[in-house]
């Protein structure tokens, strides 16, 4: 098919632009017991035309076929074939993400903050700015206990149309000047491809909601963008695809992604979300991009955010990312999962006695108020 | 707040442009057994300063709060107070998606083909266009067997950016070209909100994918179109979230949202997603919207396809979407799912021996070719 | 080890003694692409000591390695050693359960019925025997409908110690009764190997509930009975460990094994499990054993059973098991789902139009009433 | 019904043996919109039937009922009603287990280790005894480590019954020998009423795991053992139904209950479970009783196990439960998750700069080496 073609070339076209050299994918395929010659042919003769080198393996009881090349066959359409009793891919999907295209941990610089580094980043503020005051206010609060990057929302994702829906460009400005006046750098969420250069004019991370995570116009957008991704782990997306997310962006070109963890969804309904730590252990092992926790979504409730955050750092994330109000009882929006200011200090001092545990540090106290790229 | 106040008031301005009459939101907070008198009345006080009406009954072990009013607090917030054993929600945070607001089944003309109605729907197509000649002989397979709306795919959501994306205008046109020669409606997916005009231009129906089903600023921009909108359910939403996207399409003004369920995730891996048939008839009790099954994406193979279809007509769907194509094995997305056109004929009598066991038809005999909307 | 060595003899003894020509194991291990010559040799050494075969396939990124052998090592084991990227299993755990074993299909028959047959065999009964009238009036209402085998609980698992737990012995008898006067077969449910001696003595098919799935001290005891095991799936358990732990009862000499799916749990609310009806077709391709559709549970709301039911039995069931009440509003356990008997009379008149579709047929009229084994 | 009576009577005798002021059953009962005068009364009469007080609120919209008595009406049953939206449950369905019950933590004592109090309590040992060495070399140094108390299997549940099923008696009398020797108190697993015996003979803990946690005969008869039970959370249970297999030994008279977050099943496969870490502050929130964690089921991996078994401590967990193996390369079973020796010092180290952030202590050094009770 012309598309097919059309596709493979493309492919091959953006590996040799970005210098790769592309891993070869690997496929084994187990056909049935009963397998016919014929039906066996039929698969290699398939996967041969297909451009795949096939290694044929005949068993007393089976015939199993290695399958390499660079054209990366569906295994589910192999599947289909008579004969097949399963496909199974051998490559991960996902190259540029990979440890195994990329060793050392990346470390993504914001202003004089490394992510990804030995300190534990800690990224806090409201999640919607309401009112300048809020947002001052909080800026302050955060900035005093340890926080290094200033976080709110003016575009919220809501699930009700009826919910309060962000202040917008407002909103954007109101947390700019206080990141400014403190000397942190913002994080803010962009939804959609429209909202980029705003964000982009305000902020200096974009963050990519849970909801988001496979809006594959805005990941592909953000791969051309020159400020870092946070891309946010949705509620029912697997270790793998959350990567393959990530691999919109850096196959864009754009280097700096940080992942991070906020729950999935499970049968479990005493929290809103399972906070899966255990990611975090095994997304390092597999990538070499930061890694965060954000244990307010995670959590869901105020009080179970300090004992989740301390759980994230002490099973090895870069960083948090929390929200914090200065009155969350009236917050318009999250106020259940948000920190009192004196809950987010003593949460910070918490973490300061885990982090040296497993060889990490978190700010011991902040640095002189200054303004922000000064 | 200010903005607090400004959603309230843009809430009541939505409703009263809509001539509705929007139904009071009712919780009831229930008190720990030990919760104080004085915890109990901050509760009552930050309620009736939310604009709520309360009544109070104190019982041997405990003092229950019944709460009625328009501003709908949340309640995870109002959990966060002191005292506050649990804060259960008695409305549906949706309404016109309700058949407490539209008590009778809606009814989607397209063309002379009526979604909702007696008759169950069959929409078939490839996965994506690919070549002019695939297009055409899948919609004159699929035609005669009896569908009564085409359907393919020109923007492709993929896991992967190494897969095959989808031939944009180019295949669009190759879509309605097929469509408008067998005569039948066509229904396309729109992934973004820049993709709306071209949509539009050639599409009958606009599909929104799993994937986006929570993409606002999608669902808002669709329900200013004047073509219905086939929406259909995320992999990891539940009914609620969905009748609430549901929502934001119809509190927009475009009345016709068609349902479809198309899977959800669950631990099991012997197939892609689970098929929740059982979602059908508790759609159909809790909304009068047509609900649509996508036995394709929720079986993941092609051999599970057609026991799916049966299943999903059997437990009252209103209509089915299902791949087809008229070389699967060679397709460029979803092959392992597409059914082959013979396939797709026998499944076609089958259904029609189901349907009126529940009272339904199905398409008897396709009617005479003609052109669409001649 | 000696233990390895003793568990490894146990399992070649057990094959002898049923004759079994046990299929080999086969796993594939796929080393890291920066897997050291000494890590590959380590591995080879290790699975050759274990008793395995290993053939290895060196490729220009990879090595692969082939292993067959009769001793199964744990592939989570080998996936800990060094240089290891991933282990794949590519035989099925079980043999006795499945095609590859036994291509045909297995008929159970229990007097005059045949289960796994043409004819899709309906179980119905009360959720618990109550009362001797109430058991004689259900009994005579779905033998009248079309029933062919009777159910009824007289020892029920219940999540709470403060709810009705069963009438024990009394209820067997009560069940017994009504089911020899009706001409029906008895199913009944045995939660501790303590019961069977009185489950066996009034009953002619043994049911392990969802929450039993896994005692596996119950099923091997079950694999020494001589009557017929139904096997409900755990509303956790992947279709793998069903069918795993239908071989504990089979390999136990005991064949007359019938599988019944019954819900899963899912992060749906909506319903109180999911009904994975994708599962009839996935273990009917799997398995020659008889698969049955619990839709009661499934369900769990008295006007979703009939649904439920209508799209198990299209998907290819070979039976239903239902819960049907003379008087469900006041039933003490399950009359949510309990349906009244005019509900079941409709239900199966449905039935009766849709098997059918699928080449398969329903009792049309009762049998005339006659003493069961007579 | 009689059998009604019955289970209600035992219910209170039940209560007045403990010597319980068993809390009264709360419900709300909220009508539909359009329900009738008619319906309304029919609920109310059947609750009054089933000896409840209703109070009725009749609002603009709607009729909201507040049920409050003794005999808990099953929710799901009035749902099905005409006329009902829904039933709300307000009580908890577990009473002994709550906070609400026993507000105070609950310390088990065994010999001279304290669960539940300040202190961190290691339990640590091998999956499954298999020789007499690898138990003593296990165990002396687990307890070298800092571990207080002696973990191994001696009857193993395992999913396929090809694998290795424990050596029974003689595995017991080697981990009591080595436990003993080491001064440790020793829990293993018990998986039938007919095990008890023996367990009871050799161990100081009963462990119930996670397959047998809805084993409700085997629960209430450890409701009248005297030692502890170590209750393993089910892969797909919830809080609430964990909660309810603990009131099952409780309300035995056997006050001494562990619980153990284990991991559940989720939709994630790059892990074995998802261990759910969430779980272990909202338990300590909702239940007096002790928590602990075992990160060795939870991660599935032996490199995943020390940063779980940190977040478990960071969370608030009142201990761990840890597979380690003197060889586990080589383990009969679960050999991938069981940690070396030296993997276990460094956590134990690691675990000791955490424990304090949350105002913990872990043991500092081993006691001296001396016989078990003496």
């Amino acid at each position: 098919g012309r598309g097919a073609a059309a596709g493979a070339a493309g492919d091959s076209r953006r590996q040799r632009s970005l210098g790769m050299n592309m891993e070869a994918d690997h496929m084994v395929v187990v056909m049935d017991e009963r397998a016919t010659e014929l039906q066996i042919e039929t698969v290699v003769a398939r996967l041969v035309e297909l451009g795949m080198d096939v290694h044929r393996s005949t068993g007393v009881t089976r015939t199993v076929l290695g399958v390499v090349g660079q054209t990366r066959p569906d295994p589910g359409l192999i599947e289909m074939f008579e004969g097949v009793h399963e496909v199974l891919r051998i490559s991960e999907p996902y190259k540029l993400a990979s440890r195994t295209f990329k060793p050392d941990n990346t470390i993504i610089t914001v202003g004089d903050v490394r992510i990804g580094g030995d300190e534990v980043i800690v990224m806090a503020g409201p999640c919607s700015a309401e009112t300048e005051q809020q947002v001052r206010t909080t800026a302050a609060a955060v900035r005093r206990a340890g926080a290094k990057i200033f976080r709110g929302g003016a575009f919220k994702p809501r699930s009700s149309p009826y919910s309060f829906q962000g202040l917008g460009e407002e909103g954007l400005r109101m947390l700019r000047d206080a990141s400014t006046a403190e000397g942190m750098a913002l994080v803010s969420e962009v939804m959609d491809i429209s909202q980029i250069p705003l964000i982009e004019k305000y902020c200096d991370i974009f963050q990519v909601g849970a909801r988001n995570m496979q809006n594959f116009t805005l990941l592909k957008e953000l791969g051309h963008v020159r400020k870092p991704v946070l891309l946010k782990r949705g509620i029912a997306a697997t270790i793998e695809e959350w990567l393959l997310s990530a691999e919109y962006v850096l196959s864009g070109g754009n280097t700096d992604v940080i992942l991070c963890e906020r729950g999935i969804r499970t049968f479990e309904t005493a929290t809103r979300n399972t906070f899966d730590i255990s990611a975090i252990p095994v997304v390092k092992k597999l990538s070499h991009l930061p890694v965060l926790a954000d244990p307010s979504h995670g959590a869901g409730r105020r009080d179970m955010v300090a004992p989740m955050a301390r759980a994230a750092v002490a099973a090895g994330c870069d960083g948090l990312i929390l929200e914090v109000h200065c009155d969350p009882d009236r917050a318009l929006s999250d106020g259940a999962q948000s920190m009192f200011p004196a809950q987010f200090d003593r949460l910070m001092a918490e973490l300061r006695i885990i982090a040296p545990a497993i060889g990490r540090s978190i700010c011991l106290e902040p640095v002189a108020r200054r303004g922000w790229g000064s």
